[in-house]
């Protein structure tokens, strides 16, 4: 069995019911996300041994993460308890021209806090295959930058492949700043996963002539970003998700990989959204998974477009769909018929 | 008032509330339906005495399934009890290209033990005009299929006219056994009610050239197959469902008549699906309410495929719809403005 | 701070959860919503200092409703109390050819037995800049008709600004009724906002060869009309909306501004729809703020249109978007993308 | 199969969930309820052809109270539809020192402004062995009034047994309106059921020393209330319900029968409160089932006793104990056990 | 009317439904509450003008807290808006012999960064007769502290009256730290409310012999701290809580008033708990209530009892009882009879 | 860290929310439990390496019912997977004298049908300190009954100590087979888990004058019981459980421990019950935890009886105490104050 670590942070997310406003709700539903966690729980899904490295609170609250990590199959064996707080995010769902929101109270969390030695990444990485981190772990704080230093620098060491979703949060650092540390990081990684955005805001690496609120897409754009990205810093693997926002309620999604100069682009699909957030999640997921497995270029890509798809009609942030509904829909099988 | 006679399983069904796959669920929805028992639910909406026959075991479950007809206005006078357990069925709502499941759990149900004496079919039957059965209910266990070969002679016998729904489940039976029995059984059979698949998987029966993973119909091909069952079995009736499945949330979705040789066909309607599952059931139960009452061919299908597009957006099995409604929508009016 | 009256019923709204039927529900979510409500609530959510009038019962549900528009920034001083009864509506929310059903439990409310002398307009109006009702206020009985004259004679000596949406409603009085009255109380009124059926149930004002049934919209037509409405009750301003009917779950959407003789259309928006109830009085409400902060025609009538586009993705009657989500939308930013 | 029929009103119910104050919901449990439909249910439940008989409007929440009683099998054949509205009443649960709260909104429904000839007693009466209705149904309106006179003298005609819960509602009525037509009534009643209260508002007859609102029950002045209904009226039977109430939580509770100037005490309950209102409904009920069988005295009120001890501890008005429950609590067996 | 102000942090308050522990959790009900806002809606509830003073964060969750108040008829004009995040606190309801949790995520609040120049004191207590905050508010933090300083000694010089509730909370401060600030605080306080414990905690003043996990109320311990604590700080009014914690789901309450050198207990009631959180708050709001009514010694305390008593029956942190039902209970009508 | 392997069955539980009866839920709460898997989640919860084997169909409600062992930390490598269906139960929660009810539809379960050969025992209990199962395993099918066997003899040879809680299921066995079989399982057992009416179904062993449909205990039967169980059988600890049921919503629960010929009474409590299914298995789950750390005999049942006392006040089957909680009881505070 293959095993992958992913290390970062996990929150309580708040959600108001079905289409509520935040200000109309007096319940929440509660569940418990973050971008490096939800890769983890493709993984798992997948029948991978996906170990999620961070720290909690030793409350209720913080023990509720971690089952919901064990519950879809993560191993969280390496995940330390202390600190005051489990970070916390609210999300409002938004509906046709309503644009969904997002709230984030995560400073000071457990993990924001944790100083690098606490994590012994010897000891996690050991029977390891993978290392797979975000933009979004790095930005929590110093420590946790000064954290995935270590992880990357011992996984490296190692032998690990190491995969990196750029993932920039404006709101947790400043594209100056995430350019420095991301770019100093950036040396230790194998596979770049990102959308246009990411690779503008973090780096200054723009395509031409595309526009991410139109719902057309670009190829010669993305394809140029990928090949920007990969010889600025060496990249073996770029991939790309492609989203076409049509409204909050249908979006086109795609993706492309660009390996050794060449692009390959997923078909593209016409979603009816349930719940897009992890949707960059359940791509990374899933591509991580494929490059594990050793797939070919295009049957990589249309898997992590098509399991990607997928998780748009599943709430909350986790890709709960099994490897033989990605392969069903990978393989043209957009129907959607009842099985039964 | 004209009085139909169904008989076949009634379930509980159980679903994930919303969009919730099965295993985020921790709380189901929980209604009770079945094939026949659907059917029943539309002919008590429009006024019909409307009998439904099972068997239900003499416990909470089974008394449950039972109110929950009565409330819809059933007639559930013939319902007999015994048996330990009320079969049970697990719904998850697709959405997007992720397809609906279904799940069940409905062997050794109390109906498919029951033996054939047990049902006094002389009595139900007495005043009846019609008995519609599915080939569900035939499926289900070789005691039920025999009741079903005797409810359908005694129907006979007594003058009555009689509508299956070919409905095949693959998961019951195989196509051969199927094809076997409810050779048999269509004999008695007045009226066919059959989608594309079931008369192929049920018979052999096919149209060339149709595909129905697609949005496209292919209308000769849905004539040959009425024209096939009509000849092979002689139903003066023959009744098709058109489903064009462009995903789990929007489907294409019409039906088409075929007597004395000709056919006719409903209007197509785009459908955003908020529960598909019992569409078929509210055409069946809503032909056989225009074939009772004698109205003209077009008009028949047109009731039909209106009656089971309005199904479509009602949560459950059931058809709650009103005759009233299913005019307005077969007269044209298909906007969905708000009623006040 | 601006300072605007509405006067009128506040009601009970019961709604199933969802989709379900009526006769489905064992719950309905209980909400608080009338037409003058509702445009009080989308004025409070701006910034204004939005009053509003009615009266209610002295019990516990008479008080919800008066918290509920506190909750959201409407000043309820004046609002008195007595009576025996707070108005009840039910609402049961349509999905593709199923259309949303109302049915109304308001007779004999609170505020339809209210005697005109109960309400004192000069200290209702102290400080005031503007007076807004709709067609529903007189309709409720006629005491409520003479307060809504006595409202606008007060409103008219004290220079306040006036303005009425016709808002017909056939279940209250008929067109001739509606129209002797409403044709009085409309000498007082600057600003009228309608929608095209409106116009025709009250006035008998009409414009050719539109079918509100169908999706396109006749933009002449609307013209003709508010020209025919402005000639007619000398308005400075008439502003109508303009809704395409694709299904209960898609319409499109937009509005006309009239003024000095000319016309100034919204975009039109394709909206998925959450809940349109409401979406007249948030198109109301935001046209009022408009001409409170003397913005130009085309600005105008951009943000209402944008403002109740946004109200259709909200659910229960009230207008909870910010000014901000508002601008967003009219500077053409539709896409829905994630805030965060 | 013994038939009775119940003439009353049907309301839809509403309360907050759980322990909520109306201030605070959002949402209302929906249910249909009133006493003499109460009573028909607990017939139902015991096997009985329970015949309810009112008057509901046309619409889908008048269909939806008939649901209800069909679905707890009521015989919902002679209702008749036609007014506005159905009677509404909001209850709110209280708990320990904070009492449970019912606010009525039921003027001008269907039933109350039926019109006594809208009612075909014989048709209805035909086949029936026992006619019941309670205070509270002429209490309505001077219509209702006149309906029960009508049934009444026609039951007596037609040899049914009468039976009256005096339910004296001091908001639909004064005592001394109360008290002139109830003794009208009363002279055609075989049956009594009362609380001690009831006797004091309506007919001024009054126990000595007793103070219902402690915990103590005064057996002696109970006998004296029962002694003094039945000689002014000549009841063959009278049956009182006997409440302590130490809070909103728990109460004391027993009942009296009164025969041939014999009194019958049952067991006396500590009951822990799960919803209370219904109870004198499922007393009566119980009643009128024990009497139709022809059991003894001290049955009679042991299981009276028993089934309504049992209705305190069921949601909603309605009582849904069987028969064997019932006859397990009243042989003594008061331990909650699991049964499994 | 009369104007109260009180001071401090409002949070959104968690809890899962009923009596589900954290991990098992996938809801949670959402309110928002705080011991010195509580006051204020205990007081707006009885008619005061009750002004409420903090700093929210600018974001729609912010905005949820305000509109809660708001609701509930709490004077929000003097909430500042900033900072980042809004106080959470998770709730987790006890039952028999398990107790109640509460985890507090309250650090780097608005309120709690908020620095002291930031209020204006003196338009605050414009008007104001009375201002009341409590321990919880300077335990905060510095600024918060110094906050609090300002406001009593601009509130002493406006002539104001000043209650403290001492609401000890050992995760926000040490004892001794408690002790010095609020030793300097209770200089300028009038009126001190307290438990037993509190004052230990606090300021180390014991009772004798008394053991506040036992049922039983030791009168004389209880005047001797309130003496001592008047006499160290000379309060003219120190009023305590008692509390008899029987098990998670059963109480005993009761407080007492000590004036003047006399003390003046209430009745205690036996309660049977729906939420106990707030318990305190309603005690302190009614109290203030009283003073301000100028009521009488054992009056006082019977209201002050009698309402907190009805707040355990009552969901969430807000008293939400009317001045009639205090009245009632504390006139000895303690049966939770239904009122209707 | 210690290992312990349970063995049994895992069913979907379906209860409706709150005090609702079967027939009146259109929801019902969705979790999973058995006897043995509930002992495994206590073993968890306490920081033991609980195992626990099973066989679930390989569909996604098999796979929800492993996901929830995993949530609570139970190890779930040795789960197999096959078979058609998940056995399902079905509570309705009983309150004051209404009984709690439960059925059952367990037959022809994946792990019924499952054969012996199927478990690799050796593998499972390789390094494993205990092994537990109960009563209900052997009783669901020759097979199964099979398979203990297998379990204890290769348990036996591996040296682990075996635990069996007698658990008599008389719906799914008679008392003549389950003293055949049980007794001869119980010839390789340490320690026997009872209650008294356990002994007595099962092998006939009864304690004199005990009635336990009183609320009283009665100590010398429940060692007569105890000693015999242990002479009989080689029992080196005898643990039985004291239930007094004085209601459904109150009982008295306390447990006895029986060492070495001396028997150990826990205190006894007076439970206000939340949820009263899985009392017994957090007593076994405890008491095991307790045997293996080499606690003390009074300890062991002080701790065991504290455990499943709060078990009574938490929803559902498992027992989600923590070690601090059960101490805290057990060390005497049952006051159930808030800990904040």
């Amino acid at each position: 069995m293959k095993r992958v670590v992913t290390f970062g942070e996990i929150m309580l997310r708040l959600n108001p019911e079905g289409y509520l406003r935040f200000t109309q709700a007096n319940r929440f539903e509660a569940s418990y996300a973050g971008g490096e966690a939800n890769v983890a729980v493709s993984l798992a899904g997948y029948g991978v041994n996906a170990v999620f490295v961070t720290k909690v609170p030793a409350h209720e609250i913080g023990q509720a993460a971690v089952n919901e990590l064990r519950r879809f199959g993560v191993d969280t064996n390496f995940i330390i308890r202390g600190g005051d707080r489990l970070g916390v995010y609210y999300v409002e769902k938004g509906a046709s021209q309503r644009a969904s929101k997002v709230i984030y109270d995560r400073s000071n969390s457990a993990i924001a806090l944790a100083k690098p030695g606490e994590f012994d990444w010897k000891a996690i990485f050991s029977g390891a295959d993978w290392f797979h981190f975000t933009g979004i772990t790095p930005a929590l704080s110093d420590n946790a930058a000064a954290a995935c230093m270590e992880a990357v620098k011992t996984a490296r060491e190692l032998g690990l492949r190491i995969s990196c979703d750029l993932n920039y949060r404006k709101k947790l650092w400043d594209s100056e700043t995430a350019g420095r540390i991301m770019g100093t990081l950036m040396r230790f990684v194998d596979v770049c996963i990102a959308n246009e955005e990411d690779a503008a805001d973090v780096f200054g690496i723009r395509a031409d002539k595309s526009d991410v609120t139109r719902g057309e897409l670009n190829r010669d754009g993305y394809i140029s970003v990928a090949r920007q990205l990969s010889e600025r810093f060496g990249f073996n693997t770029v991939a790309i998700t492609l989203r076409g926002s049509i409204s909050a309620s249908d979006n086109n999604w795609s993706g492309m990989l660009y390996q050794d100069g060449k692009s390959y682009f997923a078909p593209e699909y016409a979603v009816h959204i349930v719940d897009r957030v992890g949707g960059g999640d359940s791509f990374g997921g899933t591509l991580i998974y494929c490059l594990l497995e050793g797939y070919k270029n295009q049957r990589i890509i249309n898997l992590a477009a098509a399991a990607s798809c997928l998780k748009h009609s599943i709430e909350h942030d986790f890709n709960l769909t099994s490897l033989q509904e990605v392969e069903t829909l990978a393989a043209g099988n957009a129907s959607g018929r009842v099985q039964r």
